[in-house]
């Protein structure tokens, strides 16, 4: 491993700024909801940037793009970084982005520097991380590690009404490709820490060893709408109250817990939703993260426990529907072992890590050996239209990824 | 008073059913919300039959709309009745559309019958009862009792953007009368009673000598937008959180008052509303009722106090919005003697009682003296699809309407 490539901490800044103005927020941020107009345009965006770079475009059946920068040994599977483009409602710049953009960087550095390689890099984008505008979130890499079909990601509703299969062909990012069938050599994805341990630390560089899995339940509650006026408290079943119990209920169970639980329930729908009437149906979404998978057995057991308890002392009826199962990830120890290398030659400060937050390469973790590289963001915010990295230190992870991509790929 | 002149009850219900087909929703009920197409054409529908039973229609500045059937002496105050026809959004077929067709049916009994009156009879539309798509509910008859500007009502913006001026132009509903410049003699309002007790005790008329008072409250709440995996649950500042917090307690303060205390949290809008994001945003509103101003003061200032410390403690700026302030209301004496000298006459088991909803009679009563006739619904329901009362019932009150209209206009 020779340090002689560097990447363009300029160039990598000003990429990510470019790409941050499209559907940017008055307050910093970026609204690109996956396969919305303003998604098609980050991707034709980064398309016309691959293509400048003499990178090979192809998309597959789930809309996720391959960027390929081509070895001189076509026979070789590819070396393969990337991320995601869409952003929550009131997402940032750098969540997602930034691990497109700085596999971008690796490849124009590398042409810069005249090199080339064994294998071919790919730089993948992987469709719907974020799950806004329609589920299951992380589903391009899903359908990637063919946990979860292509039917099922092509015919999925969006918030307006239209399935991911038309969204595909309007934007016209449909190919043929069949996800999974391209075989990858290895897939390391750098990324924000979304968390505020590395600034807390001081350090440049969070190697992740493991994911934490994630659970989502959708619980949905029938009570009965009735008069605001007229219907005396004990008569009533009054779904928001029921769902209210709940949450406080729940994040109770979550903070008892050891202080890795993660429990939000961050998205509610109430029916009709009006000053006057009782409302008689709530839906709402629990996210249930913990790095070990008995533990969150044990705490999905206690929190529908008192769900039903809850539902049963105000009479409503409940339902809870599995939305989402990631199981607790641990990334592969060879290759952790080539960012860890590449780490320390370019000489930056680092540390072992958990990530809190799931990523695409959870997913890609099952068909392919896996690492991922975090850089510090200010206050640990993301999902925040006031998420920022340094771009010191989005360039010394895009460095890492640079010498870990090359090292694996090999010099030609 | 002579029981000669009867109303008829099945040209009633029919008349009822067919109203109820206008922005008819599956299970029964309907959908009309205030100045919307659908409104619009209920409207329309009661302006050709009342048009059609010899009534002069007019509209005032604010949508309120007038049929008059004329009196003998034209410079007699009218006699008035009526209600709303706009209805929430999973609303039924008869909360205040039964109080403006028991009045159109007056009008109809007294044509076949071929009585004159001295004083004119008016069947009134108030506007925007319900407060479903603008601010504020009642605000035809607020304006009639000049307690809210015309201008405030005119420029107040509804869910789709509009102004209700706008409205009133394009669905042809905007009149030059200034509300409240007509001087009524008196106004009583038929209504279904919307609670369980006219049912429980089987009885068929309510006479209501008093509305409880109503205040609404919006309450906002901000935290701060972040990743629902990455946060630990002490870093949070988490709106949804408190807002079910606040939920629960002030629910629990409601429930250990007096059993008049009625407390709903029907409204809650949540930002951004994503499952992965911990909300940084909510608003929600709180309607309190209760007959006495004395205890809904003193329910208020410990609800506030209960808001304001569940807010500190989780990190949350609060603010609290007045957006409706209405006292009890108790109706006319020497009308009340009418209705149930009317009552009695037409044999009809009854029970003087307080209405737990609020109607735009609390605001006429400012005005001119007022009372109110309820008669049972089946399960105490309204505000739900399932709302329902029998034809016998209807048309008990529609007489008992009749005759103390009769009694106050006088014959000819």
């Amino acid at each position: 491993m020779t340090l002689d490539i560097r990447v363009n901490q300029d160039r990598l800044w000003s990429t990510m700024m470019e790409m941050g103005a499209i559907g940017a927020l008055p307050q910093g941020g970026c609204c690109r909801a996956a396969l919305s107009p303003d998604d098609k345009a980050g991707r034709d965006l980064f398309v016309r940037w691959s293509r400048e770079a003499g990178c090979e475009v192809s998309f597959d059946q789930v809309g996720n793009v391959y960027a390929r920068r081509p070895g001189r040994n076509p026979a070789r599977n590819a070396v393969a970084t990337g991320s995601h483009l869409d952003t929550q409602p009131h997402g940032g710049k750098f969540d997602g982005i930034y691990g497109v953009l700085a596999g971008l960087e690796v490849v124009r550095s590398l042409n810069d520097a005249g090199v080339q390689t064994e294998a071919p890099i790919d730089v993948i984008v992987w469709t719907n991380e974020e799950g806004v505008r329609f589920s299951p979130p992380l589903g391009g890499s899903s359908a990637f590690a063919q946990t979860v079909d292509v039917a099922t990601v092509q015919s999925a509703v969006t918030l307006e009404g239209t399935t991911v299969l038309q969204d595909l062909q309007s934007i016209g990012y449909l190919g043929s490709e069949v996800p999974g069938s391209r075989r990858l050599d290895c897939f390391v994805e750098a990324h924000i820490e979304q968390g505020p341990i590395l600034e807390a630390e001081g350090l440049t560089i969070g190697i992740v060893t493991q994911i934490q899995g994630i659970r989502w339940s959708k619980v949905l509650l029938t009570g009965m709408d009735s008069h605001a006026g007229t219907t005396p408290m004990n008569r009533r079943r009054d779904a928001l109250l029921g769902a209210a119990e709940m949450i406080t209920t729940l994040n109770r169970i979550a903070v008892a817990e050891d202080g890795f639980a993660r429990l939000t329930v961050g998205r509610i729908e109430v029916e009709p939703n009006s000053g006057a009437t009782i409302p008689g149906k709530v839906a709402f979404i629990c996210d249930l993260r913990h790095p070990s998978a008995a533990t969150l057995d044990s705490l999905e057991t206690r929190m529908q426990a008192a769900i039903r308890e809850i539902a049963a002392r105000g009479g409503l009826e409940v339902e809870i529907q599995r939305l989402i199962d990631k199981p607790p990830v641990h990334f592969s120890g060879a290759l952790l072992d080539t960012v860890r290398a590449a780490t320390a030659q370019c000489g930056y400060s680092n540390m072992d890590m958990l990530s809190g937050a799931g990523h695409d390469a959870m997913n890609v973790a099952k068909v392919a050996p896996t690492a991922m590289i975090f850089v510090p963001c200010r206050n640990g915010l993301s999902h925040n239209e006031a998420e920022f990295a340094t771009p010191e230190h989005l360039a010394s992870g895009a460095h890492v990824l640079l010498h870990t991509l090359l090292a694996r790929a090999g010099r030609a």
